[in-house]
């Protein structure tokens, strides 16, 4: 009977993360559900993937918190429209929340929707929200063996990427274990690899560059809706 | 009435909560929590715990993680005895894994029981394990607004680890803002700061030394039934 009421609560987030799928779509709307650990770099990529498109699309965001409004008010002076959901004791956003923010933006004024979710590694994975894409974070200080303690989030993201590469000297980090543990957990994802920013260590920023305009075209071609898409059961209904 | 059903499972969980602790109390065992999120040195502190303490206390740890069995190998060479729960795609360890992996071990011939949640910093402060205390645990890689953004592990944790002390020179992280944000949502909570270790930067590791020996102060203190225990709620049954 417990797995009856859970089945019945997924049934019931599925169906509104379709309804919210459905009016992204009408609206011309794409959107991606970024998932990682607190400190991952979610919003730090924010701030600067913000600041890099500003000129050339419309971005709003939807930052998922137990508490503050911290994010939103680091995200606000790059977003054309952000909002913060706060969700208390819960650890992940579910598709009812992100339908609620999403009537508080005007999507005809958007080209891409971003929901930074709640800092967890886990539980967002399993709700679908009306994404296009989920999108999988991991950073360098977390360790080398994270893909294959959380392999469910390699297999339900679009992309991965891995965060804070300018780290990388100052932490204990096999990148060749972790891209095979990735490749072992799912081969055809792809993974882009990330410096962090904001450190104060210019000099450094040089790493992950070339990542970082990759990101840049992914995000992109996902609003142009050309396939930058790896094959996932969500991916495919965005046209 | 899917509310009902949640609160049904946190009862049922809580019942056997207590049950592991009776056992915990008859079999004169400590028992500690330890949560924190994904990367944020847990397993490393607990490498360097057994290590210190191997010749004046028997430690046993039980490691949850979804997959692998990658922690209780690294614990294994140092531990009196070690068990890995793994929970598939469940995000935190609930008390009846906890009282199985407890049946797995021989508590006559421990003095503490160590618990590694699986990395999440926000579900496992929730289910009850029948520990004495629950351990929360940041690092600095990981921002200096954790605390903030999550309130509940400070709230429910009986101690405070900030750890990677050692990275402090290389991320964008504000001591003292840290510090006043965990004293804002808790005036009475002892907070020690760490150097994460194993990273090879040898000269960097007397960085937060003295933390280290508060930290095994602690567990002592645990040990023999002192009260190092800060106020709350599941501190108090551990006597």
């Amino acid at each position: 009977m417990e797995i009856k009421v859970v089945e019945n609560v997924l049934k019931l987030n599925d169906e509104v993360a379709a309804l919210n799928r459905a009016v992204l779509a009408e609206q011309g709307v794409a959107c991606i559900d970024l998932i990682g650990s607190p400190g991952c770099g979610k919003t730090a990529l924010l701030e600067r993937t913000l600041q890099a498109l500003q000129d050339e699309m419309r971005v709003g965001v939807l930052t998922g918190d137990l508490a503050t409004t911290r994010d939103a008010e680091r995200l606000q002076p790059f977003a054309q429209q952000v909002m913060q959901i706060n969700t208390g004791k819960a650890c992940h956003l579910d598709a009812n929340q992100v339908r609620q923010g999403m009537q508080g933006l005007d999507l005809a004024d958007l080209d891409l929707l971003i929901v930074e979710n709640v800092g967890n590694l886990i539980c967002p994975v399993g709700f679908d929200l009306g994404q296009g894409a989920k999108v999988g974070m991991f950073s360098v200080t977390e360790g080398d063996d994270k893909p294959a303690k959380h392999p469910y989030v390699v297999l339900e993201s679009a992309l991965l990427i891995l965060n804070k590469l300018d780290l990388l000297p100052y932490v204990p980090f096999d990148l060749e274990r972790f891209r095979a543990d990735v490749q072992a957990v799912r081969s055809d994802v792809t993974l882009l690899e990330l410096a962090s920013v904001g450190n104060g260590a210019e000099t450094k920023e040089m790493v992950g560059e070339s990542g970082f305009r990759e990101w840049l075209d992914w995000l992109r071609n996902l609003v142009a809706g050309k396939s930058a898409l790896t094959s996932n059961a969500s991916a495919s209904t965005i046209t």
